[in-house]
């Protein structure tokens, strides 16, 4: 609590409120454990971090739940399904109306037979049965291969519930990599931008970085994401709607597509962001400049 | 209009109406085109399948639209949602209140870079927007490998609204080959099973076959699926939920997996379907009455 | 035959044999029939394709066989794999040693339960019994997805024996969509290039477009997908590996991504391209130059 | 050592030899380190498992290397590919003849972007580098969604090398579930039986469980292993190939896949195993035995 009042102090943005069911000793499951007193803790266990993300917090409770099984007989799945519901709708009843709340869906995990919120539309229907302020959470490595990921952002804005990000990269599994500033990424910034607005984000969304770095230097990591989001933002910014309009009204798919990427795919947009971070005396290059600067080398240091 | 007439006076079973909008000269989009002539006949299209299927079918309305994209860039995946959301709910206003309308949604095809109802939960919001007697058509090929298809069929049941299901067996994409009686199969069942009952399913779902014979007899093929299905469901009904649900409130995994695949995996229900058959004076192996009773032979000579 | 004379001594390059099996009567398998008139047949129309690419195109046979199954059971998959071997090598025995053969996989179809050839893997056993012209064809839309498909690139030009591509873009399964010049296709030229040398190939190594426009311009498609391999290629070739060799052998992880993406992620080629047909007297932006043609609608005044 | 003697002079089997590269140290790569102090390291462990494999183990040597990479321009693809190979032969060159070496192939993990054995094909290639006594490793959760094993077996097979197995069940990625009887594995089993004997597998292959139990009990999801693949072996005995080629000479395919899943999808085989056990004095049920005996509940008082 101390860190966190500190911390709001210096007016420091701290991200979201997670509770981490996992490292709870909720390794057995939460929400749709078969043991009652199971899932009381971790009712409370939520609304008990609604109310730090109210007071604390900047509003944002994010929802991630180690629930499924392994094997098929092992939970009853509807019933896995509605004491999910009821459980969310119990533990968030009285979460002030100031928070957000987004819940998580993963692909797999802990569960591998079955995962209680597994894509997008269980997460959607979930959060509305919590209500208004509730939304869906999107981590950019929960999904099946091939998945159009930049269309499902169309869906959730459209319908216009919160939403929000796990930022990260991965080429295999829920890898969890630093960001890359891959064409998808610019295509699904290009959603989540408004229409009328250049580089104007919807009020609800949130966006977070979710990555592990098991062998790469975790701080360049994080510069190096957040250069990546920039690339993929800026990139966004440059396709001109009105013009790509009309080639797609006239149904002339070769010049719509051609044009959508030479902003996503073939425009060099360093520059913007040099001059970005330059107007703000901010180095060009981040992860150039951290390595120059001789921090990493002092930290180590310091641990030995 | 008196082929279905005569159906219907002998009481035949006729299927859903599916207005086949790839074949009516909807290869480039229906309900999304940017061509307004294009969207009004695909309307009326939609309108008059209601119709036929309010009076000269079962009140059943399948709806799958060949709209979607190919490459990044050449719809705006917000309006492609938001054009199907309004042109369905205003094709289906005036569809009467007996008929359900069935939402079928597929992973690809035609579109390869978007499909716009491409998966379980994008259905699902077109058919709360369409209204209560709209609902979500399963396809067993139209998912990302690895997908827990009878865990959405747990999710749909227990939302409440209409479903059905397209039958057949995929290995690689979505294959369309006869049904094999696999595990995956009796899960479904088993999901599909009132819960107090055995043997009976919730009156507002609908089965049909979807399937295509290239190359293997079809109508053998069919007689496969049947015999296949019959064995999934006689397989779901052997679960005895009560002692399952035991080994699952004491979270006793291997137990309750074990359980749960003597009827899903060991058992053998030839016997079952056998004696089924027998009492109603039916062949045993419908396959091989088909081969015995020279019908093929007789068909293929009348045909040259 | 005259088609071919002609072609040959205008230099024109008329690109690989390709012996359709599928549309010569093959649906129901070719080298794996269980029919032997049908088997020899296949033989023979391979044997006549080898003459074919030996004396009137260019040396390059390209073999895709329609071989596979639906069901379990439908063919024994051992013997499936070892007609097909030998089947080869029976076809290919008097293949002048003038001409390189391709062997192309794909991960299904038509069999959908299995298909003979499936993976690289396969295809490169079957290349060797075949001997040493033979080779493997990489189609870009032939793998599961999230395979690493320049490590395939990379491990085939390691092991020496001839390649070839199906260049395209897919998102869905084979969609054989035009090429989009996307990071992985700048990896895969990054793979074939020759280490010593900037922008050369291997001698033994054949590039193909294999693309299907259904929607889309055919023209356009193809000239857009040349300014996407020429981008790839650009891009692939503006990695210095020296200083890349320099941050791997540091194990310097993200400095080593960073400088390699900023070839293939973030630069922008179309600069280089341009002065590259500049200086041929070609236009800038071929796709715009044929628009700008009137080509397409005097072709289309013609046919009607 | 002294285990090792002790258990063989008992006659113990103590499964294959496997060295554990991960934990010990090369947890940032060990056969493609560009340290190549670690190099030497990982080769000199794997020279030393090789003797232990020919002195004290049942002369299985099972291999599975952490080598890959997480980013884009991390390793160059084919230089870990040559180091991989040449570590292999250096490491196994003085290997006795006596040893089976087998490789582990792993789509991904611990590299996200690139693992050096992604494939079987891969591990063949490499096998074939090492010689006549090297083979592949195929572990069931190391595939891509969709991939037909048995055909992957069938090739191994047919190719004659050594092969291995390392059972469990997945559902979602690499899950190392205890094994269930589905009738994939029925199919693998089928692929792996001579085809002139009943239920004798030919001596080259190696069996091994790689299971992880997080939530179950350990000895039970052993124990319900060893039932699951007994029940699949049985299936695949239960197939008269006879019979079976008979069909797929006929081209009947509907006959031939019910013929054929009559044995690995209908048939109840448990009579069959019961009646082995019941002649060997062993409990009918493994699983139910054990629980019946008390032997949880007396390891887990002692525990405490």
């Amino acid at each position: 609590r101390e860190v966190f009042e500190a911390a709001r102090q210096r007016g420091l943005k701290l991200g979201s409120v997670n509770p981490t069911y996992f490292l709870s000793g909720f390794h057995r499951g939460s929400l749709i454990s078969p043991e009652e007193k199971t899932r009381q803790r971790a009712i409370e266990q939520t609304q008990i971090a609604g109310r730090i993300a109210a007071e604390l917090g900047q509003g944002v409770l994010s929802l991630w739940f180690p629930d499924g099984s392994l094997y098929p007989g092992q939970v009853e799945l509807r019933h896995a399904y509605e004491r999910m519901r009821d459980g969310l709708v119990e533990s968030l009843r009285d979460v002030p109306p100031t928070v957000t709340v987004l819940l998580e869906y993963k692909l797999f995990e802990p569960g591998t037979y079955s995962t209680v919120i597994p894509d997008w539309g269980t997460a959607f229907l979930l959060a509305r049965h919590v209500g208004r302020q509730a939304g869906v959470l999107v981590d950019l490595g929960h999904h099946p291969h091939g998945t159009n990921i930049e269309q499902i952002v169309a869906v959730l804005r459209s319908e216009g519930l919160p939403g929000g990000f796990h930022f990260n990269t991965r080429y295999a599994a829920d890898d969890d990599q630093a960001v890359e500033p891959n064409p998808e990424l610019a295509r699904i910034f290009y959603e989540l931008l408004l229409e009328e607005g250049s580089g104007i984000f919807p009020e609800n969304w949130t966006f977070m970085l979710d990555q592990a770095s098991s062998r790469e230097n975790r701080i360049e990591a994080i510069l190096h994401s957040i250069d990546s989001l920039q690339t993929a933002l800026a990139r966004a910014c440059l396709v001109n709607r009105k013009i790509l309009h009309q080639f797609q009204r006239q149904d002339d798919i070769i010049a719509a597509t051609r044009f959508f990427n030479q902003a996503l795919l073939q425009a060099d947009v360093r520059p913007v962001l040099y001059q970005a971070r330059s107007s703000r005396d901010l180095p060009l290059d981040p992860v150039m400049a951290y390595k120059a600067s001789g921090y990493q080398t002092r930290i180590e240091a310091r641990r030995v």
